[in-house]
């Protein structure tokens, strides 16, 4: 059976690809996992049918024989396991990458994120100069600490692996605050995970969505 | 050999427990494994040496047989499967409860320690009437879900568990907003994950940490 995956049914990052289903589809696109989408509104993803795939009304999930898996991190771990593949097999090297998979999303995302919402939602603020300024410094801070582990290497933990397909997916949404330019071996680091096709068909499939979803709106 | 942690050698938080080596201590007491503690001051954890354990200069670190890891979620995932403890070994109940210790870290946390750190550094700005209801909204929201799934539940993926010891370990971070009173099973369930002998043993070790580091700078 293929798995089966939730996403937005109209994403607000408009198809850029910021939404955290684009992780599960770059994945299963890196595996040669095939995968069908179930497409959730707003209000659906409140409903006690979707909460009982994921408790806190969320996407992205992923349903596979009879069970159900939330949490990117969490379902990325799984599938790598499944399949063997995404995460290194020698234990030592296996671990160190899932301490990166922990990195991107509970050290790197944090400060992303907020600075991320805080300049939609606060943008017109009275106090939104002085708040992005203290959330500019965290930010920059983890993304120093980020390209200072680089270096010229190509990817995260040796090989391409899972922890390069959450950080790069975090990193994707720092873009728009166009600090990563301060650091260009972070910017040829997602210029690389964008060069595999295997992403490029995962951003394809989640832009398509949102085409078809402002076609049929109109 | 017994693996070593770092730890703040005076917490932040004087001794509540709040700082993440509370984590490792609380699921080596646990697994009933002894431990070393590497105490570091502020400045040490900015130090090269330092960054080659953990690239953010945070603490926790776990060194054990020549290998460095860091994120309290990656330790705690190794220090159960090394133990074969603190995990379910039936690979989906395992999976259920490794998509818990994704919700402590990602989905829980990142609200709550956005509200504790507003509640200390934004305390006398302007703008913190305005800015604390947004927090507290989105860190209800996130406490209504959780105390939603957990019912009348001990723990939340069958028995006792590393999610659970992040998720407590979360929960002790937004008791200082009060907001908690709300939840009385959240409450409850504090109280159950604090009667654990493991639990007592890891908080009391932390406080003497900062006992001592006070009545040294005497």
């Amino acid at each position: 059976m293929q798995p089966t995956i939730t996403a937005f049914e109209s994403s607000p990052d408009r198809g850029k690809g910021l939404a955290r289903d684009m992780r599960l589809r770059w994945a299963l696109e890196e595996i040669g996992q095939p995968y069908e989408v179930r497409l959730l509104s707003f209000p659906e993803l409140k409903r006690p049918e979707h909460r009982a795939r994921n408790p806190f009304g969320q996407i992205p999930t992923l349903e596979q024989d009879g069970q159900t898996l939330f949490e990117s991190g969490a379902i990325l771990l799984h599938l790598a396991e499944q399949h063997g593949r995404l995460l290194p097999s020698e234990p030592a090297a296996r671990i160190q990458a899932i301490s990166w998979m922990f990195a991107a999303l509970n050290t790197v995302e944090p400060p992303v994120f907020e600075r991320s919402l805080a300049s939609i939602l606060e943008r017109n603020e009275a106090w939104y100069p002085q708040r992005i300024a203290i959330l500019d410094q965290r930010m920059r801070q983890r993304l120093q600490e980020l390209s200072h582990h680089l270096g010229d290497a190509d990817w995260l933990a040796g090989d391409f692996s899972a922890a390069d397909v959450l950080m790069v997916t975090v990193l994707m949404r720092a873009e728009s605050s166009g600090m990563l330019d301060e650091f260009p071996n972070l910017v040829a680091y997602l210029a690389r995970a964008r060069a595999r096709p295997a992403f490029q068909r995962a951003f394809d499939a989640q832009r398509e969505v949102f085409r078809q979803s402002q076609s049929q709106s109109r």
